[in-house]
């Protein structure tokens, strides 16, 4: 038997504890699977005293230690793109020691830089944890569909955004409601920005992106939306087209540069990524001539993120290493990228007009002008002296046609609100 | 850089050509992620000189030469569960080379001691391709949904099944006449007897389990049910219960024993199984706490298979070992299997009678007899002198039950044909 692969975990929130226990509870068959035993010989959490139904031995208050210690691996459940977390991952692979962290913030801002501390110093940086929870994407990406080089990546990434989406769609509630009952239920937190507003997606999105195209993580890169300003409406006339409304990170080649972008978007009702529900995580890969590959399953909580943290924690003590991002960290280039607005796709466009002689007729001359065609239009009535929504899907058009229109269209005094415009995915 | 991985490849079919292929074309990248130069050393086919679109260099006429020659993989891609494959992997593990197959067969009955093999000798016996084409569940069951403990698999493994259960629900025709089709267009064999009869399914189902469970491979605990009796009339009858008919390997943990089955069942037609459609494959692993989690993708043909081979010879080359099965071979074991008949589920029925006075009461009096309880019936009549379905679905009955009163209904004068019986799966 091998020397014991010594542990150490930096943080007991809800992931921390999951991996205790697991290890607690799987340890035997967990050690065989790693070929060593896998001991826990430090921990560092807040309060060592706080009840967490499971014993914290070798406690110690300062995170910073465990990078010094004699830990073989450092798990970095703490969070944060820079401070304490940032300090313990950098001093850690410093130190030889390997690292396992859920910090998609943290290899979002400063993933290259960590790889090739990890490289340099001949430990592993594994990041199972930090996208789509317990679904293994980041390993498929890795290791596994690489042989004819990815053309695109599309994920559901941000339970709390599709959990808030579904339940829209089922109970035809407004965002700000549902949005009110998820903090409640503890689906989405006190301060929800970072996950409404697209910037946990985007995270998650420049992983998977180096991942698929070898690209430095690069955030500056992804034109990040979120879904505030999706409606009861937009989700019943996309039923009406056959479609659902998901938030979705897409990094796709193109002939232009790599275009990375999160935004709502229209997936046909039964594709899969439509078909992942409540706060499920989805990811759809397009491996080139290996043809699309489709990955679903629960993406938070302690046991999915905790499975993706052991299978990490396993892999290190297996010794297998490999570059962090599956190419040499110091090969990660920072891609050039697609211009804004050129992505092509039908368009989903809302206008909340007054209902007023030739508001029909100016939105119409705006789209003619920038050169969006329209391929069908539903108009619906509403009770008197309230705003009609007009809702018209376009033919293929570019982005910055669209916006071109969209802006033109919104200066109008007949135009009530921001118009809406959601591209439709052909997959 | 490390010094050159030496590939031999034994077998130029299909999936052989498209290693050659992707390995020409992208053998820059992959042999960066492998971290050393990808090359291949040696080459074995039937017919050097046949066109494939590519050169062949470094042929030789007899594979076993593969395995005492210089490469440090051996690619076995000939199929078949004996002979030539087994005496080539075999030969090449005693000889301390790696060996990467997609030989689901030879695994299926031999995969143990091959594995013991294997890890005697320090080397890594990987067999993504083997099941389910380009999809990377071997790895997923093996390194990455290990941490709570896996409670159930279930796949769509045989993409020629599927097809020709999605063609006859598309166009309402009956089974033999899609086959024929099926087999004019090249999706089934000219002997398409192991994908019908389900026989492929069950060498599948076999690895999928062992990695799930911890269990030596083993067919002969693996009840096989194919497709061959499904008529259109059950498919249009699912549909109407609001459920698909797929052919499914299922290996479940109950509290009897390991539960391994090949048969055709119905899905919830919302269920991502029952929307993995013509000749892809799907899994749905239940990953215990961390729930479940679903694949899906093209699971044979050039690319796909190809991708798993590739994926297979980097991890190899890269010099990741770890045991074959995700445990050490030698603590594989028989598990217990549940005994026959246990497993307890919903039940669609459906019986051909002759339209004669008292043949409901017949049926009806065998299945109360058996204890099996009818949630609900149809019964559609036809020209006159035409024998008439019935179809009922049952409550929850475990099969054995079912089974009794199948037998008793079958011997009556009034039934015509032998009675089918699909179970309805949960999920």
């Amino acid at each position: 038997m091998n020397p014991p692969f010594r542990i150490a975990i930096a943080g007991l929130g809800t992931v921390g504890s999951g991996v205790m226990k697991a290890l607690a509870a799987r340890g035997d068959e967990l050690s065989r699977r790693a070929g060593r035993n896998l001991e826990i010989v430090a921990v560092s959490a807040r309060d060592a005293s706080k009840a967490r139904g499971f014993a914290v031995k070798n406690w110690t208050a300062d995170p910073l230690a465990l990078a010094k210690g004699d830990a073989d691996v450092v798990v970095e459940l703490i969070g944060g793109d820079e401070g304490v977390a940032r300090a313990l991952v950098e001093t850690a692979l410093a130190n030889k020691k390997h690292v396992v962290t859920a910090n998609k913030a943290l290899l979002a801002k400063h993933g290259k830089a960590l790889a090739v501390l990890a490289e340099q110093n001949g430990v592993s940086l594994k990041f199972e944890a930090a996208a789509a929870g317990g679904i293994p994407i980041i390993k498929a990406l890795r290791e596994s569909l690489i042989a004819h080089g990815v053309e695109a990546v599309k994920g559901i990434l941000n339970g709390t955004c599709n959990y808030i989406l579904t339940e829209m769609e089922a109970t035809g509630r407004p965002f700000a409601d549902v949005l009110k009952d998820a903090q409640a239920l503890g689906y989405a937190e006190a301060d929800p920005t970072l996950d409404i507003g697209g910037g946990d997606t985007a995270h998650k999105l420049a992983l998977l992106s180096s991942l698929a195209f070898g690209a430095a993580p690069d955030l500056s890169a992804i034109a990040v939306e979120g879904i505030a300003h999706i409606t009861p409406d937009d989700i019943a006339f996309a039923s009406e087209f056959g479609f659902r409304i998901k938030l979705l990170g897409v990094a796709r080649r193109t002939a232009h540069g790599l275009d990375q972008r999160v935004h709502p978007a229209m997936v046909r009702a039964r594709s899969p990524l439509a078909n992942v529900n409540g706060a499920a995580n989805g990811v759809l890969v397009d491996a080139g001539a290996a043809g699309p590959f489709f990955f679903s399953g629960r993406g938070a909580g302690e046991a999915p993120t905790a499975s993706a943290v052991i299978s990490d924690i396993v892999e290190a003590a297996s010794g297998k290493l490999g570059p962090v991002f599956g190419q040499p960290a110091a090969s990660l280039v920072n891609q050039k990228s697609a211009p804004h607005g050129a992505a092509v796709s039908p368009w989903y466009l809302r206008f909340e007009v007054l209902d007023l002689p030739g508001v029909l007729a100016e939105i119409a001359g705006h789209l003619a002008d920038a050169g969006v065609s329209i391929e069908s239009m539903i108009q619906r009535g509403r009770a008197p002296g309230e705003p009609v929504a007009i809702v018209m899907i376009t033919h293929d058009t570019a982005q910055s046609g669209v916006e071109r229109a969209l802006k033109a269209i919104a200066a109008s005094d007949k135009v009530r609100a921001r118009p809406c415009m959601i591209p439709m995915e052909a997959a």
